[in-house]
């Protein structure tokens, strides 16, 4: 099978080039690039010398030949090439936010001040993330060439860590969740700026966009879809929940660690007297409760690791895998379930999740090509 | 005047040596080491090379020397330092959290594992967060020799980021504050571990310690001193508000990184519909009301800088300087206020509060010995 | 196959697993490690989680049960190891110094302080440096169990960076030849010290054994293999060639870069006059046949990357690949070639290249196991 | 004193700003930038907000209000600013190479591809480094406004770690010197660009400008300075020394560190026989010997520390302050002296040479406005 990668000297991009060189399905990668047209990838990526080689095309010729293409291109034009595909039937694999928001165009347009330009799309379009919604996208699969929304690295790592506690009835009905995350540089992307310049980011933490980051919109949707699918766990309603998020940019190059707060149900809930002590006997083990549950909950998922009680998410463990680890906490009072969760923002936050993707759309092993074991450093 | 350091050479004694060595007032230092003790400080610490030079004396040695005694080390064996002091009517100065908890041994002994030795000597201490505590600390100096109780690195961020929301009347009554922070590795000591070793934390980023870390005490302490001086902003009460403190591991040597999520008061809310939009302009403007009276009241305060809208809280801007960076945010919908402070962990964190203490003690310029203009990398 | 590894838990070790689980002629990885014995490697390291895991035996126990065994341990045990594998009729692969140096004990001993205790092992041992050693290799594997004394890390990119010059006559006979190398810190291993302490070595460079690194004479002893299969190469005599290597420290995890400056055989040299002048035409030119002769050197070898003219190597274009990429340069008055080589110290500086031998000894495909594509950042 | 700073928004600009608002003897400082013009610098660098406060004027305005005027522009463009305070006969400090090559107009413009624009002002310049041209610089002054041709920051740390070898002996005559340099990425200036993207260089390691870095011809030129004033030393004549100049890039923000080989004059060298041992008694007393003639020749360097043996320069100890170290090593042959001195690049590399040269063209005390100790992380 060919792919194509529109985009591909972009970060994404590269990964993308990357990990489909490595996928024992895709039996060759044609890639393209406007800002170099007419190089090689491996002329611009020297790390793929004697690797990976490849002209670097035209988009439209991408879609001419590519069996599947997968889209790493800033947000507002993917649309065109999408509809390239579906004429030719071909699946298409967005990486920008064209396609994340399915038929809410107002959201979409509110925070990323573009319209649709083809808003019919939709009809063949799903966000994909696997684990919320793998059966959706096998249906649709079923039905002809489709357009995957591949989301964004932040509502990635926070929507996993939220996704049990409100399937399970964990989580607080009308309660404001906060999400605080920090992200490696790597997110900013390829095109330098004084942002991302050495200096200026080295040996550095700050937040930015707070109150006011386009993955607030994404992570918010996830809410209103999980809550809508958990009427079982909230026999007396689930009123809605809101979302606050912090991003933040860290002095490294991958990963994105999101420590997520979520006020627990009634159920749940302990009240350990202030002033505060340490976790209390009745606090931890309430904590190991919920951690199996968390457990149990995505056993069978192949990419979501639940680390065992004392083991805390870390970036470093899953740098360069498809991996989203989480690990569980209380807060000392019993009241808050800490989520922390960390993912590779480049792979399961963005190349790795795509081909994930693509494997489910085929039916391939659905970790075929994603079968790195994260290195110890 | 003569400066005694017990403990100097741990990361925050090295750094009193560095600033005390600088400080106008300040004629002779006098170190002490227990694992050092005959070398030299510029033998272990080479950087002191050709600018500051002493011999590692006993701690007995230092405290009969110095006019003033500083003491770095581990908490549970500062209080028989502070009782050969008070019984030689010197000031002394401590790091540790032996002194920080007042009267209240009991929360001490919970999260320290320790009960005091001598409770007597919390009539001569107080605990060292000037902008907090100034008025208290030149009371007590006036009576006598007195002991410093210095804040920890993370509740001194903490608490200077949330204190005006109290003060003013803009945090919500019985709120529960989360204070996520990410400091620098030098916050973990000088001592090799494998938790600091180099492969272990470079490139990664985790949480440690959650909902169990030992400055959730100090900090539910402080709140509970800002609100017992806030009535007048609260006439109709203040119920208990309590905190949630998650700390993380950044891979950088210098700073904390605060960012603070207190729920806004009634008078304050705005109620911004779902689904989330990018920040209406009333609440753009509420956030601007909330950051001059921010401004206002840190107007006089030598070491805070409320920085203007639109610049946002890093800790490489704070780098080797003893100010606390603040600046003052909203989320999207207008009922959260995100409060970001930047503090070095060193400096404001450790040994440049501690001199800021002394100055105050001694009625020196509080700004003397630290007026290092932080560099822009 | 069931590949054994003595050391698992050291970071040499853990990269065996890491790669060695994902090589497609092993079925089963059994570790061993004496500090963690009894627990399990994705305990050990939480990175394993769901990817590998296995239980941590004695080294005995998996010596009885591996087909072929790795040693990464430190300099000095692993002869016990080798004898058991030579009586057992087990390849045996040893990380450390111990079979590096063939039958000169004088050398070994002078440097690392220990004699040889079992000095008949080395009949059935050899360096495993493959582009030099290949063929011997192969041969000694023909003739039954072998010992491959892998290489050192620093060695590795030094002599495949100065093997061309000699064997092609490029280098001036009787040279002085000065390699200068940084290296991550991953290369001090897992125990934590003062030296790979975080803050420590962060944000610095410096470097350190000057005159006195173990991998000056392994160094040494290669350049006198390469020079006794020169001969045809210098028709006059090549005078023996010494080496000057010093190593520093780099604030980052993984890789090698080695600066190497052989000075140019008489027909090589172009005296540029001083004062010194941008590279004239001809200096340029002169690079460009050595680096023409340079890639066809190598152009079979599967794991050495001669970079187009232009391109400088880069510790980040092969991390975490058994790559050695080489770029050749002249300096300006055209009298000295510097060449240029990266490696991943933990990969093609140690578990890649143990993996390569292994390959060779077994008559596997060369890259097996070793296909990772370098990622981009 | 007002002192002005032309191209105060670059990376050296922003250290002249810091140090001289620090410096005893300047009351004002009037910055000029000409893509801030019209901001303040506090805008441009938070970092200074509550510190420094100044309106950014023009390059005209700065040049007529103050009394000394710093440039630091790009190569190219300061001789028109210099033209204009010899003219209203005020001093001018060049942080550029325009004034670096004194009359050596073909060196200059050979490497930087520019003629002199108004080659007689020349006749009013040094180059400044203080060690090498104390005297000349008071001459200077002495007799009028001059120009300041403030060095490069290679050069400085490899000049003054030349310096000794040279004027002791030490030496050997003819000699080819090389030196292997790594820089913090500060170097690269401020205006982002692919090269010093965060991601690109971020744990990585690699050399630039192979041969053909426009320091060379400068310590070149500083060579034979050197070697004129070196007869006393050389009694049967010091034939041209030349060098080989490498940088390399590393992942941090501040400092230099150079390796240097210089091979030993006959009288110092110990020919210690093939094949390499470990260091001899006599090597490492000849390494004594040669140590402390170092020491000697700087003993009254304000700002050359030549550490103890056992002690290894290292950039870390050097941060942000003008300090330059130097240790000194014998190779284990004692046939190469290998010298490692340590700067931080943007203060004895740039803006506190710049400042020590004021001191000294001013009278002040040479120590005025750096007398920061380097922390010790």
């Amino acid at each position: 099978m060919i792919a194509g990668i529109i985009g591909a000297t972009g970060y994404a991009g590269a990964e993308l080039v990357r990990l489909l060189a490595g996928h024992p399905e895709i039996t060759k990668i044609v890639p393209a690039s406007v800002s170099f047209q007419g190089e090689r990838i491996e002329e611009v990526y020297p790390n793929f010398q004697g690797a990976v080689s490849a002209a670097l095309l035209k988009p439209e010729e991408v879609v001419a030949e590519a069996d599947v293409v997968f889209a790493a291109l800033p947000t507002g034009v993917s649309e065109a090439f999408a509809k390239a595909c579906m004429e030719q039937g071909k699946n298409f694999i967005d990486l920008s936010a064209d396609f994340r928001f399915d038929d809410d165009e107002a959201t979409f347009s509110a925070w990323y001040g573009k319209p649709y330009i083809y808003p019919e799309l939709r009809q063949r379009s799903v966000y994909g993330l696997p684990e919320l919604k793998r059966a959706q996208i096998r249906e649709l699969a079923d039905r002809g060439p489709l357009i995957i929304g591949n989301p964004g690295c932040y509502p990635t790592g926070a929507s996993l860590g939220i996704y049990p506690a409100i399937s399970l009835g964990i989580a607080a009905s009308g309660a404001t969740i906060i999400v605080d995350s920090a992200s490696g540089v790597t997110g900013g992307g390829r095109e330098p700026s004084r942002s991302f310049h050495y200096p200026e980011c080295a040996d550095s933490f700050a937040p930015y966009k707070v109150g006011a980051h386009r993955h607030t919109p994404e992570i918010s949707r996830n809410l209103a879809f999980m809550s809508r699918c958990a009427s079982a766990a909230y026999p007396a309603g689930l009123s809605a929940l809101s979302v606050i998020f912090t991003p933040h940019l860290a002095p490294m190059n991958r990963g994105i660690l999101s420590t997520i707060y979520i006020p627990l149900a009634e159920a749940c809930r302990l009240e350990q007297s202030a002033p505060p002590r340490p976790p209390a006997k009745a606090v931890t083990e309430r904590a190991e409760e919920i951690h199996k549950r968390y457990a149990a909950f995505y056993e069978h998922e192949p990419f979501v690791r639940v680390l065992p009680q004392g083991c805390i998410a870390s970036t470093s463990r899953v740098r360069q895998s498809n991996f989203c680890d989480i690990s569980v906490h209380l807060d000392q009072t019993g009241t808050m379930l800490i989520i922390a969760t960390a993912i590779d923002n480049m792979v399961k936050g963005a190349a790795g999740q795509a081909i994930q993707n693509m494997n489910i759309v085929y039916g391939f092993d659905e970790r075929a090509g994603l079968t790195a074991i994260p290195a110890s450093f």
